[in-house]
């Protein structure tokens, strides 16, 4: 114990000690100061951005950093782990998506989602949206605009909401040119987080709730909840297809399930199956908010934006991606583990899901398949009534967690939850159909389908893929750059007033 | 700016946080001077500890605040959800494991562990190891004992592992008396912490790993994986039944499930299905280590005997417990939530996993008892082979994970894939079973038994539960006060050596 209550050392530690604790405070109390001045100093408006301004090119006048970060989401650095591209084609990468979606468009076309920039190229792009000729009667509604572009809160204000919600996808073509942007989320008076899309509010008075009383940790999310959630076109009696979230119930898969079930909606019927689908529209914010994140506090800017610092200005990161992309800005903020092993953290809960997920798709396939064969051995309605009921089930609930970005990292255990409901539920389904399929004389398996490739998958369903290429081609050259003109042109025409 | 740099205040910070600094420096000197003298001071040996000496009490007098504390293991602090008693029959709470179980001794008797202090009397109370009479007769063999008390190391010296695991659980009972302590976990010289179960030291070197390496910090996880991991009883030429981890593949259900399906073991036959059954053991160890906390090098003892000051002296706390029981010790020492915000995190995730956990019992009850209808009917060997692997593996996999002790905790995520996996495969048994039934001409659904209650699904499977009460009764009368009599004879002849 030689060192037991030395007066010296310890005299010499608390002095050391007192000067660097000194030092450090004199540091940091300089550097704030410093740092407040420079921050007052840098937002002076440099140009007056007009109420409902689409164009995101002169809100960045005013706020350069932010701007050209959000630039940056052109990149589409939601890097896949397939094979590293940018532009995923699912449909090749999982050709099963052909047959779940037999019937649905989402069966000619279905690839990853790219930065937000990326918004309405891809839409033009998709062979979803159709090929309008100029005569209107294209497939889709123009509700479909709605999460496209800052032009959507503009254009909603000239028309009335239920009015914009009505007519094809190509009544607007000429009207919505900018892609996701500034206006989608600011107020470019005050540049607040504001709800700019009328069915976020909608569904928050239809719980009780009044969104306007949101905190910004709060409007940090639902701002993103805006569009990244589930929802449906209601047919409106005046013709509209009004874009509406059902979470009237709640937002578990269950939920929505019972709220759709009550309304008997459905998306499609299915080509092979002939059951009543619902088409999950990427839950991603639903999903979030079972998950710990959000239990936690942790907004989806936290980690999609996440505070950034250049020069002396701190700022939210608007090149708006993947955290894993960015892990010592996002993750590292709170949790003290090394890059490389956070991110084999993200990809262990991913793999603990999608193998029960592949699975439950091969299930689906098989249900669809034996459904479709004993309707042609001559099934009745009465007898198929609960097969086919089960079959939406376990599909909404499949598509649930597929369609949602994200959701084996935002919360996994409601995820691989949802995918044990809906094995359970297709197996079900496909223990029905057996006995119905035995008595039909059809008593050993029915054989897996050869749907190896997206090509063969079309090919097995039927899709005349080749017509729709060809038709979007021709609107791609016809109609298209007439839309672009026009928008051009009002778009010079406008000055300080834009409405 | 009225407070921008202003020299007298920024003085007078600097200066108090100096003071401020120099007096909890001076403080946390000081105590950890003092702590370590009080710590020297402890540990100085009362009484001369025999190698495996299987009192814990004789230990307790060098080690007074960890005795006290594994005293309260008695205590059973492991509280259900369920009703807030210590004492939990399983089979009342969940009658479908009386189904599950049928034929095996589990469907008799299945009460929710108890603390270390109870498993000697525990092990004489469940029917499970039936009534020895006195003829050597009785059901289960010695290996039974083996984790159940610090006895086994001292009986397997003397007579050899191999031997000791040979002849019925009755040899050994006036030989083991004394309840899991002291030294199942630590040398008595060094008070290290030591391996002394051979299974698990043979499964490491099967898988190419010795663990007399192991770390401090792992061994304060591997002392407790000396039981709270799977096993079975190989049968071996010697008339041995050698306790054996199936750890040779890996550790996982499906590594497990290959490396019986390789030797072709069974458990037993189950009494409706006849299907070829795994009886899962509790792979506590094995689910933890595919969990976060694992990952993060946290280890049983971390959580289950955290670290605890009494007065000057820190120790691990051996009231070995559920952390629920004592979050400011055990998750707050890392989380920084409120202690009801975590025990809810908790529960949380077991609802999210009980749901599925409870759908896959009844899907396994319907499968045993639509297979036992198929053998009535007239179901051929061979039509019923795939069918009754199925069975096996579906309830091997729901058994890993609802037979290890809070696995919805240690790896809710692995917990929730393996569930998952179980249901695919027992609705692939019923699609199975469907299409043979319907051929025997049962085209509709078997209605669910009648198993409401513990006692009416033990009538549904034919249990006599009056003989196995009263055949207990008269064991515990008659042959346990021998067994008792003969122990504390010996004992008392013992003196500093015990072998």
């Amino acid at each position: 114990m030689s060192e037991k209550r030395n007066p010296s050392w310890l005299f010499w530690l608390i002095f050391a000690g007192s000067v660097g604790a000194a030092f450090v405070l004199g540091l940091l109390i300089s550097t704030y100061a410093e740092r407040r001045v420079e921050t007052q100093m840098v937002y002076k408006p440099q140009v007056k951005v007009a109420e409902l301004e689409p164009r995101s090119e002169i809100w960045g006048k005013n706020h350069p950093k932010q701007y050209e970060s959000y630039l940056s989401t052109e990149e589409s650095s939601f890097k896949s782990r397939y094979n590293g591209s940018a532009e995923i084609d699912m449909l090749e990468v999982d050709p099963r998506l052909v047959v779940l979606w037999a019937g649905y468009p989402f069966a000619a076309d279905y690839k990853q989602g790219r930065g937000h920039r990326n918004a309405i190229i891809d839409i033009y792009d998709t062979l979803r949206t159709g090929a309008p000729d100029g005569t209107g009667n294209d497939p889709m509604p123009t509700t479909c605009w709605t999460c496209k572009s800052p032009d959507v809160p503009r254009v909603m204000k000239q028309e009335g909401i239920a009015a914009f919600y009505t007519g094809r996808w190509s009544r607007l073509g000429p009207e919505i040119v900018n892609p996701i942007g500034c206006a989608d989320c600011h107020d470019p008076e005050s540049m607040n987080l504001v709800i700019t899309r009328p069915a976020l509010i909608e569904a928050f008075r239809r719980r009780g709730k009044d969104i306007s009383t949101a905190t910004h940790q709060e409007l940090r999310s639902l701002v993103c909840a805006q569009c990244h959630v589930e929802y449906y076109f209601d047919k409106r009696e005046n013709g509209s297809e009004y874009l509406t979230h059902p979470w009237d119930r709640g937002l578990s898969a269950e939920e929505m399930e019972a709220y759709y079930d009550e309304r008997q909606f459905s998306d499609w019927t299915h080509a092979i199956s002939r059951a009543p689908m619902l088409k999950g529209q990427h839950p991603d914010y639903e999903i979030y908010t079972s998950g710990v994140h959000a239990a936690r506090g942790v907004a989806c800017a936290d980690c999609h934006m996440p505070y950034t610092v250049a020069g002396n200005q701190k700022y939210s990161d608007h090149h708006v991606r993947s955290p894993l992309d960015n892990v010592a800005n996002s993750c590292q903020a709170c949790h003290r583990e090394e890059t490389e092993q956070l991110i084999a953290d993200v990809y262990e809960r991913q793999e603990r899901i999608i193998q029960n997920r592949d699975a439950l798709e091969k299930l689906l396939v098989r249900a669809h398949v034996e459904a479709g064969v004993a309707w042609e051995k001559g099934a009745t309605e009465k007898e198929m009534a609960g097969i086919l009921t089960l079959i939406r089930h376990a599909q909404w609930r499949w598509d649930y967690v597929a369609a949602s970005h994200g959701a084996s990292f935002h919360s996994p255990l409601e995820t691989s939850r949802v995918i044990a409901g809906a094995i359970e539920k297709v197996q079900e389904c496909r223990v029905k159909l057996a006995r119905v399929l035995t008595r039909l004389g059809v008593d050993q398996e029915i054989p897996y389908p050869d749907i190896a490739t997206k090509t063969r998958a079309q090919q097995f369903i039927g899709l005349d893929m080749e017509k729709r290429t060809r038709e979007k081609a021709a609107f791609k050259q016809k109609i298209l750059p007439q839309w672009l003109a026009e928008a051009e042109k009002r778009q010079k025409q406008w000055g300080k007033e834009i409405l």
